[in-house]
């Protein structure tokens, strides 16, 4: 199985994506909200860029949610922290979410066979679902303004860790980038939270108050459930099945 | 002090050098083979980028010396590989490198207040250039054909991690990564001739019959020298002055 690691949204080609799964990750904090709503029971999620088409596609009974400058928007129900995505508040209901990196990461991904929202909550998961579809595999790691993130890369080396962890070693094939996101997530596996802190988005989150955040987005594998891109929603299927080959 | 590592030469905006010191990482072979020569003996190495160009600046007594695929040029007195740049090969010539990655960092990198050369063979007389020199520094990555080396990432991590040994974790800032490598190479540092095998650029010298090229470039902190650009020619200086302030 061949896995190639993407470092940001702008080393991505949207044609290099034909055929295969991608992975989206921007743990902090599109995917892992996305995870942790739709856990939470919401129906889906719609990740859209701006707040004009936010609001555009607002319906009756739906939830807003977004952030900028990791602040709210004003006039919305839900800011961007997994934390504030709980049973009581989204059960039921569809979400409109507009984020920057994470929503880019899953449109430039879109001519994939599959698109999948992957963080530390679910690695494992990914890993078991990237298996099953039985195709070449990209993990593209969002990071910030097409500057790597840290925490993504991290994230992108423990799914491959539990790639290499469930198929063996020898039946895993990545890129350069790939091998060095894997050591570096071996490397700090004992301490994510820690090293979640100490990089860019880390420190930039902890300035505004959102620490206990990052202690959210840093558990890993509390979930075996993975979203997925079904016409531009992210949803949970009870089973994520390849499109037909042409 | 500030130490950015950029992840190959693609990402690389020269105007971003200004006043800066720029540590290029070609590992596997430019640069390693550049501190090899020059400890051996050699006067001066001009790194250009063409055969045609190496041809032009030729002049009696100096040694042409460049790869294309692996293997030495046709006409060239020496290949890419730094075991063929012996004390007998190269003392007191005048050394014409055509290389392609290596080259183009070199030239990159020209507005810098300072240009050196790095590999494993000398990290820490980087970092302590470096540390002399007082300037932010940048670590640039080669890479091949603007994607990232395992190689040269985990090389940026070395330096890195010996600038922490030298001045303690607090003096020193890092970008996201620069973080990412320190990591990856902290994993790593115990088995770097394996790790350096198992990637792109190992497994090809190994296919073409330079594992023991390999081997010589796994090497770490073997020398004190540190090659600086000075008027398109990398060469050993006593001490390495900072250029005089605008």
């Amino acid at each position: 199985m061949h896995i190639e690691v993407v470092a940001n949204i702008g080393e991505a080609r949207s044609d290099d994506f034909l055929h295969k799964t991608v992975i989206v990750v921007d743990v902090i904090r599109a995917t892992s909200t996305i995870i942790t709503a739709l856990i939470n029971g919401c129906k889906a999620i719609i990740p859209v860029e701006t707040v004009l088409k936010a609001k555009e596609l607002y319906r009756e009974g739906d939830l807003l949610a977004g952030e900028r400058f990791c602040k709210k928007i004003a006039g919305f129900d839900l800011g961007n922290s997994p934390l504030e995505f709980t049973k009581e508040a989204v059960q039921g209901r569809r979400i409109i979410l507009t984020t920057t990196n994470g929503t880019r990461g899953i449109q430039k991904a879109a001519k994939a066979d599959r698109v999948l929202a992957g963080a530390f909550l679910n690695s494992k998961a990914c890993a078991e679902a990237a298996i099953a579809l039985k195709r070449d595999t990209v993990i593209l790691c969002a990071g910030t303004q097409d500057v790597f993130s840290l925490e993504d890369g991290l994230c992108a080396g423990h799914i491959l860790e539990e790639l290499v962890l469930a198929l063996g070693e020898k039946h895993i094939a990545t890129n350069d980038f790939g091998l060095a996101m894997r050591g570096c997530y071996l490397q700090a596996q004992n301490r994510l939270y820690e090293t979640l802190l100490s990089c860019t988005n880390g420190k930039k989150m902890c300035k505004s108050g959102f620490q206990g955040d990052i202690a959210a987005c840093a558990l890993t594998n509390t979930t075996d459930q993975v979203p997925v891109l079904e016409n531009d929603h992210m949803m949970l299927l009870p089973s994520i099945p390849a499109r037909p080959a042409f």
